[in-house]
């Protein structure tokens, strides 16, 4: 689905005849925060003439708090669901959603659904938790979520019914782009009973790699703490006679983590992403290139993005998930054992130290700069749903959050361009030959943006 | 001087007939980063009927390497100086700048300045420093700048002198908005004397206050640490009975720093910003807020921008540091004093922890965030100044980097519009009562930016 | 109060006829921790032959589980409080406390007593908080707390009426020596009584100022901040010419966090305590000393412990806290004073960075070493407290945990021994000019402990 | 080898006739630290009546620079290496040392070997290098060592050959045991041909497993970031429902990184180490009982230190390392596969997340204990080293730094005592069952201490 004037369209659940408590105005000469006009748009597309076609026609909803809602607070019952693998930040959308509906739109019952979908399945699941302002005080400084998580969906009617049983009519759903299918299909069921209940996605992905959400919660936490890593693995590896760093990185579609953190650390020597094929063999190959350095500079530091050089794997059998996602065969075992095969073969003995931080990335508190993205991404999420949007993601835009229609943003996935900023960065900092991960293999790559950031 | 379609545009030393050693691809098929061309632009403006009024016309241009360049490395002799105060990402940005133009460019010969403009003023100053891979290896990992700064212009004709002399024809110039003009006049001198050499700002303001540049460097580790601050203050407040942590932090004409670190830590009752003035007394005012809050909570966080309620302070004699900038009265004290009499007085025992955390956050190492931003901003400088771009300032604009005339960007400082995100945020996230921030007094109230975030 | 063999004695409620219920044992050849038997001793002196006097006929009590107790936990009700200034690490003996409580000892009611001594006066404080597993689960990661503090006395007799109303019969204070004396006092009052009531300190002093304890917890963590506020000053004195980082730390009769700081930084060039008196003018003293570094090395790092040099700021009068401490004269701005002026005087530029991180030190989570410290230090209180020990506080003594009386402990106060090895490492780190901090002045100076370190 | 008061008596190269240039008393009347006499002792043992034996009559020669020396500055040449695995603080050990020689004690020539012993024979090593005050000036605040590092032996008589070449006559050895082992046959080396050149060894194990020396450096770094590892795998287990954190860490004989992070961290339920066999089966095994907590709990965190239950693993064939090492089979692994076997098996479904830190926590820079910790280290081995010690290590005991005989240090490895302290707070704080832990299997035990702690 490629993205058109008309399918940026958010679904509405009807008139917004309730006026908002927020203590806010619209008047341009106070010193008070404004209520956004419906009608706010953001462009798609902010630069020209870059060489790549562009868009100029299409513009995203502005997210915002309306000064007309579509829910009186004392009518609203809201739920909050994470579902996926952990991200930094999780607490932080629940704290800050809460929050929003408590103390400023005053809705007097807000629910944590515990353990993702699975716990609006009540067969399977365990009763939701009533949140309160003590219960999510301090939640914000901590790792993980307090509701617990889960993959997989659930049955959409199931869900449904337990949404009219408890009389919930506002769902938040935080989570990938699985989860927000899922949330897209809770939102068909709901419109074919002809329901007023509004659900709205916050996009988890610590990978980046949602289209047209330039920058997810998680993401700032994870180069963090994957530059920490890195810092490790440059000490390993000047601490011996051809000291190799290898350290495998979060990102099965996209190499954002591994380019940030390349760029943070500023003391990688190649970077391997899914979006650029490599060589490993051949004059131009990693393993020569390597060898090279070696000679030159006795240590080397390697970072391997998990989806990255697939192709090189393309033997092993393929596994799913159980939220349906293949399992990705280990890039970064199967590059120690090659490279160490390399060295011992030509008799060049090295010292190779292979990191995989796994879990201990996506686990820790949310840093500051995710802090501050998820306290707007939980309130802008209140702000939509008790507008009446529905079947909407918060996305997040030249630094302007938007309404983002969910099938628009699941289509497909956003991929880290060969063509921008960022990549140019990392070839310019790691200085790792061109032709090593040069134009020949063509599997894989994604279609560039329309403009190459 | 207001943005318009004229000024947006950047002098340029003369025609680029260099080709570009860099290496990077014009082929949008392949998988190497790209030039950008030269006609490249990003908009000012992006959102469209929010209320305010905005400027479809006015376009900046991109930054980024060109194919073709003013300068021969072989030819070119670069320097970089910083100036003014620490802020954090100074030698990220020393560092990257010095690496794009040894490692990428080829550039020989490559100076640190000591000490700020007075590293070019023989009379005064030191000699510089030959900058050198193994001189800058770590530095990206500590606070300060290695170069040393100081305050203050030098005669713009000896600067030139130092310049002709040393056979330096592209200068880097790190600081803020006093610096930039210096910068701005040293290229006027350079003009006047028809030479060709460049000179390249990068902006440099922990407070966040230069115009068109949407984040510069610093502010996010200045809001990391803050946010640590923050949650001390919170544990003195919550420690006691009607504790008050009221804490100082930077900003003297914008409140970007007091804002951010209320967002990311989430426990701050008032923040009081320069944009937004607040009565102390009467009904409305701070002193009757605090008491009711403490009668129901017994405990606050207050935070301060170093220039709020500058009308408060009205009587006090104003003075000047040594780049001219007037001396603030000291809102912290006179708000701990403040506080501390009228609780005396209406009897109210409060324990009352005032921190001012001073040089503590300015001086510390880049956070991530930022060492990403400095890292390009060093580049950028370079990619600009081999270009023979000149008079000119690496701009952040909807997350692309820009050229930005310096005349342009020193007109006016940036300030938090009342009308942003920003500070809605801060309202919504403290609850401060909307008549204690009220719309009564305008002294000091920044005209809002065309586009309210 | 001198130690001797007599004074070491520790007081008991009673025989002990409960069988412990703690999953220990007493045979040497299992894998189980140990009960530890109540005639096991610590020797006080474990050096010989240094040069000073040394006492070999002083043992203390080794502190640890008894085999039988005088409490039976069913007929147990303990309460713990936390008096005078935050301390890291506060929270974490708070929890500790309670879980050796409750899930080992089995002790249904722990009360959590609110704002210091203040909360067991009815007529002033709050009602005592019950404590959960819920509720601790996460506190050892906060700074603060949880029960807020308070300083100064209450009646001893209206704290014994409490704890007899209540029913509680082990009360835990968490104090500095001002609470210990409390302490004391309450149980002088309890003895009077004849009431079956333990009374157990736990020792609280950032500044490690308390006889017979090794080390208190939150030293740890206050070095560690003070570590990177040192840092930060180092940055500033570089990065400016002739910069000057003066550092004020917390110490009022101690030096222990400047001279710890010192060791742990590594680029302190002055480090001023209030156990070794220093000259401010005059060929050998500060200023002078200072003059000629500056002149050498163009920066200088001072570090001066809050209680250092008093009797250079003797004219100022003596004001006192609410817990009765001595309010000093702020050495930190008096010297940042006398430095400007100096070299104003002289005719020498200074750029002299202050910086007082106040409260932003003891209010951070307790660090590592702090947290298993803590740990300990909570569950000793509670195994003493079973065991019918009373008037008792828990020391740490060549890394054994310890009974120490509360009136021998609180006699006298701790200092850092000029001969000490902590001391000698400031002097070989720092290079201070010897005659600088020369014998002349005793005033102030500590009786040395009767072995150097 | 038993510690016996003949074996810990230190070897000497010789008369001291040379006077100390440190500013240094021993006046115990001034302020200044004092030069600590060759006859000090330090105790072996410091408690009594705790039910194990002790020996009373066993003392440590202390540590401290002495007023008389063997070697004169002018006429010594140092050299410092560092050997083994990465451990943090290495670059402290170097910084403190060569300062110490430099700025203190004069010494003109100080060498920092490469790459460990390698660097000593000029057929496989690089040529050593001239340290200076800028190449170590901030070195400690990195992971890593500066010399580089490698593991194995040379031949002693090649790098006798290479001090005598070089004309070094003080030799600082910063290693582990095997380092150790090869520091004794240098020495030995070293008598048999009558020279004048003094070994000195700085104990470096990270596991803290070398006996008579109380904490050696790293282990509280290691200590402070495997508490981090084990809040993520405790934010993993409580974010999914049966979730099950395993986390591998640092201990191939001894356990306490494992305690000292399960105490720091105070969130795991069962820890997993060398000295004390578990049950995997069998109603009262690791997999009965953690069924049993799943149950009631939901979820638990298992901290495995990586030489535990071998026996488990007795199939596996042996390897070893270059060091000579026996290379363990993979605990961490293991576990994971019967845990996920077992629960596979009685079916119940488990989120079970593995983390093996590996690399990550060994090479990061030294926390605030451990650089104090090196920096006395660096400081005492060159004391050691001018009195004329050879043949010693720098040990800490009862926080007094001794000189310690190497073959009495390396005759065999300390172990946590399953009687100490550090073993029972493990039990009280995690709570797991004794049953499981228990006395059975006594296979790989150590011998307990004379005394328990």
């Amino acid at each position: 689905m490629r993205i058109t004037p008309e399918n940026v369209l958010v679904s509405n659940l009807g008139p917004r005849l309730a006026k908002s408590p927020l203590p806010l105005s619209t008047d341009p000469a106070d010193n008070m925060g404004c209520f956004i006009p419906d009608e706010s748009r953001v462009r798609y597309q902010v630069e020209l003439n870059t060489g790549f076609d562009s868009r100029e026609d299409v513009f995203f909803e502005k997210a915002g708090p309306r000064e007309l809602n579509f829910f009186r607070p004392e009518e609203t019952r809201a739920a909050i669901v994470t579902c996926g693998g952990l991200c930094p930040g999780l607490n932080n959308v629940i704290r800050s959603a809460f929050l929003e509906l408590h103390y400023n739109y005053h809705v007097q019952e807000v629910f944590g659904i515990r353990y993702g979908y699975a716990g609006m399945n009540p067969a399977v699941g365990k009763p939701p938790l009533k949140l309160t302002p003590d219960l999510v005080e301090n939640i914000h400084e901590e790792g993980g979520t307090i509701l617990g998580s889960s993959r997989g969906p659930q049955p959409d009617a199931v869900i449904v019914d337990f949404l009219v049983k408890e009389k919930i009519n506002l769902l938040i759903c935080v989570g990938g782009d699985g989860t927000q299918r899922g949330t897209h299909d809770i939102y068909t069921e709901i419109t074919k009973r002809g329901l007023p209940i509004a659900v709205v996605g916050i996009p988890k992905t610590i990978d980046n790699d949602l289209m047209y959400v330039y920058r997810s919660f998680g993401l700032s936490t994870a180069i963090d703490k994957s530059r920490e890593i890195l810092f490790c693995a440059h000490a390993e590896a000047r601490g011996a006679i051809n000291g190799i760093g290898l350290v495998k990185l979060m990102g099965r579609h996209a190499g954002f983590i591994a380019a940030g953190a390349t760029l943070a650390s500023q003391i990688v020597n190649y970077t391997l992403i899914p979006e650029v094929p490599f060589a490993l063999h051949g004059p131009q190959g990693l393993l020569e290139t390597l060898r090279k350095r070696l000679k030159k500079r006795t240590h080397a530091v390697i970072v391997v993005a998990e989806g990255a050089g697939q192709d090189l794997l393309r033997d092993a059998p393929q596994e799913k998930d159980a939220s349906g996602n293949v399992k990705f065969g280990d890039i970064g075992l199967f590059l120690k054992d090659q490279i160490a095969a390399h060295f011992q073969k030509i008799g060049v003995t090295v010292n190779l130290r292979y990191i995989d931080p796994s879990y201990s990335i996506r686990s820790v508190a949310a840093n500051c700069d995710d802090s501050l993205l998820c306290d707007q991404l939980g309130r802008h999420a209140v702000h939509a749903g008790m507008a009446g949007k529905t079947d909407v993601l918060i996305g997040y835009w030249h630094n302007v959050f938007t309404h983002l229609p969910i099938p628009l943003a699941v289509a497909e996935k956003k991929r880290v361009s060969p063509k921008s900023e960022l990549w140019r960065g990392v070839l310019l900092s790691t200085g790792q030959p061109k032709e090593f991960t040069g134009p020949g293999q063509t599997l894989d790559r994604p279609r560039p943006l329309d403009a190459a950031h």
